[in-house]
């Protein structure tokens, strides 16, 4: 029953600011969905999320990073509104992401390394 | 009272095998240690850490692997013995390395990029 070459490597991952936990894979996945959606429900419902905890996680970074990450605006009488990521919202996501790569990129090669 | 512009970005960082974690930066250290000083008993003094907690660490790394990390031998009648890496542990500590020379070196060019 095949032992050692089973091996799969992988990673876990996050950004701290000041001690504290601002963005890891999970909250990559929601500044993503609302980049792409423009709007906290959708990025909700795409990720099969309650708005409510969506807030929370938002609401969670802003505070560790001392500034939001994204920048709400109610929709005027016809209700909607909409959500977009503020500039350091934006730099934290392309950072991560940048991360992330260089990690996915490095452990591919030491991958196709270790099985010689 | 300085707001925003304290902000200390960091990470925590930590690889997995097959979902189970495998070397984070305690584990890190003690491979290091054991590299550095050639026996088990000397890292965990040098660390400050019990002989037994170095043995356990190791003993979860290599469960999670799947194979020895360190290699031990007895002293024989003079007593002593010693440790030193495997092949698998020496190229974990240095894909481990790289990888965190990788994430520091980002987050110090991101972090000039911020300040600006």
């Amino acid at each position: 029953m095949a032992a050692q070459s089973k091996r799969e490597f992988s990673y876990k991952f996050w950004l701290e600011c000041n001690g504290k936990p601002v963005l890891g894979k999970g909250g990559v996945q929601i500044l993503q969905e609302i980049k792409k959606e423009g709007s906290l429900t959708k990025a909700a419902a795409n990720l099969s999320m309650s708005y409510r905890y969506v807030w929370g996680y938002l609401h969670k970074i802003e505070k560790a990073l001392g500034e939001p990450v994204v920048d709400t605006h109610k929709g005027g009488r016809l209700g909607g509104g909409g959500a977009r990521l503020t500039k350091v919202g934006e730099n934290l996501l392309s950072d991560y992401k940048h991360l992330e790569d260089n990690l996915d990129k490095f452990l591919h090669n030491a991958k196709s390394k270790r099985s010689d």
